[in-house]
């Protein structure tokens, strides 16, 4: 058995899970992040504990908000708990004795979608999370790809454009500004302050306009809306050939909460992608939505011993 | 023995060379495009035959200037020689008992770098060659990664930001439109005509100005030749930062004519790159300008057969 662990701002979530990603039980105490990595080490050593009970554990995975170092363990950043330089692995090692892996959150949502929704079809596949911010998870030759430094597989942070407002990450133009959650709300508020173009969004209060109400407003087939996800699908399908033009997979996958707007996201991006083929008669990496809609997080911590 | 094949659109040059990658013989004969793929291949086959004449040849590698299918050794597409899905490995393994290697320039130019001058220090790096265009080639886990269908590594085709002009492939925005010597040149000719900016190469004839005449004039310290090559860094970081942001390797090196600049460019672009980091205290990629300067075409195709 395997444990996967989803370290999150609100919850440290846990999951005893059998070698072919069936989820056996599971485990989850608040994070508290202000009280410290060391508090928050013991809680994540509490769960584990727990789900452990009297089974032998053959791996212990843990999906991080942040990046860290693929062969130390070594925490890098997770900017939302505070955390920099924390030897996560080091003091979990101390605790038990199973082997410890520790990888991104979207790199480990990959996982999960790969090795369990798609049962292991490809060996070389990318994940894109379209949440708060965009994550990437990247598969090359059945292994997870996070760099050399640990800070690979950050598909959100490709740059592709000018941008409208600045990055979490400092800098203009990165590819979550103008493909998450955040990046639509900001763009519709921009089109709504700027322009004249009628509206259901000008109808509610600006506060309920998050990612789903743009997306169903442009299934809608409200205009400004469709503005705003036509822009997403540009930039998105801008961010998809950019990874084709160097790493070339597969398969993308779209997973995270914008993902849900399914075929009406991805016909969008296949006919813009369409357009940004470089080459008429070359093949490129087959697009899809997410299979995996909840637990992804858990499963996938879990499956990165099994990798 | 190995033998590299270096097909360009003037000359098939051929080289022996032994297993350290030290050139042995070199043989070339014109391309004569026009005569079409079939006549080109026996053009091929003539100069393996003459280089190979009474020596166990283990591999015989082709770089060439277009796409191919890593597997079946199909040249997709090479726009210069006006092939399209020609089987150049099929044809040419009906030919020789050697196992045959087929590869885009820079992906073979990067083979040459890092096998030969870097001494296979680096299971993961990365190679820019900056010239008319902008190619790459990149080594995952030791092993030369141009992709699932034969696109990736494309490196001169990530879409960096708006542009001034439509590239070959047909896009707006690639790196290549930025950061070769095509681009420069048009930008310093644009800045020529759309401002005042005082510049001596406003004192020779337009067509004199190629890539090292701006460089050298930017280290002269010409304003209009610094605004260019700035421009030329500002992306080329981006790119860099986006190939981080991918695959993170641990090492980035810059070839191609553009890169006889040395430090002065590669001063530029460390220090954008600075500037580019989304997280301080991360690590990133060793950025050097290529230790080889000539043969690396034939060099690295012959050197495909030993990875």
């Amino acid at each position: 058995m395997y444990i996967g662990i989803d370290l999150g701002g609100t919850n440290i979530a846990g999951a005893l899970v059998g070698p072919n990603g069936d989820i056996v039980k599971k485990y989850a105490i608040p994070t508290d992040a202000e009280r410290g990595s060391d508090a928050v080490i013991q809680s994540i050593i509490e769960v584990i504990t727990h789900l452990s009970d009297g089974v032998e554990i053959l791996g212990i995975g843990i999906g991080i908000p942040g990046i860290a170092d693929p062969i130390t363990g070594m925490v890098l950043a997770c900017v939302n708990l505070n955390w920099y330089n924390v030897p996560l692995k080091d003091k979990l090692s101390n605790a038990f004795k199973a082997p410890i892996y520790i990888d991104n959150d979207a790199t480990v949502a990959a996982v999960a979608e790969f090795v369990v929704a798609q049962e292991n079809k490809y060996t070389d596949a990318v994940m894109l999370t379209l949440g708060t911010g965009v994550g990437g998870g990247i598969i090359i030759n059945g292994k997870v790809a996070s760099g050399t430094h640990g800070i690979g597989s950050e598909l959100g942070h490709m740059i592709v454009g000018e941008g409208l407002y600045q990055c979490n990450c400092g800098r203009l133009g990165c590819l979550e500004t103008f493909t998450s959650s955040t990046a639509i709300i900001k763009y519709a508020r921009h089109l709504l302050e700027t322009t004249d173009t009628p509206s259901e969004l000008r109808l509610v209060n600006p506060l309920h306009i998050d990612g789903e109400f743009i997306f169903n407003a442009a299934k809608n087939g409200d205009m400004l809306a469709n503005q705003v996800v036509d822009r997403l699908a540009k930039y998105l399908s801008i961010g998809i050939m950019n990874i084709v033009s160097v790493i070339d997979p597969q398969i993308i996958v779209l997973g995270g909460g914008l993902s849900h707007a399914g075929d009406f996201l991805l016909d969008k991006i296949k006919s813009q992608v369409g357009t940004l083929k470089y080459f008429d008669g070359s093949d490129v990496a087959k697009i899809e939505i997410a299979k995996l809609k909840n637990d992804a997080g858990l499963l996938g911590a879990a499956m990165l011993a099994t990798l």
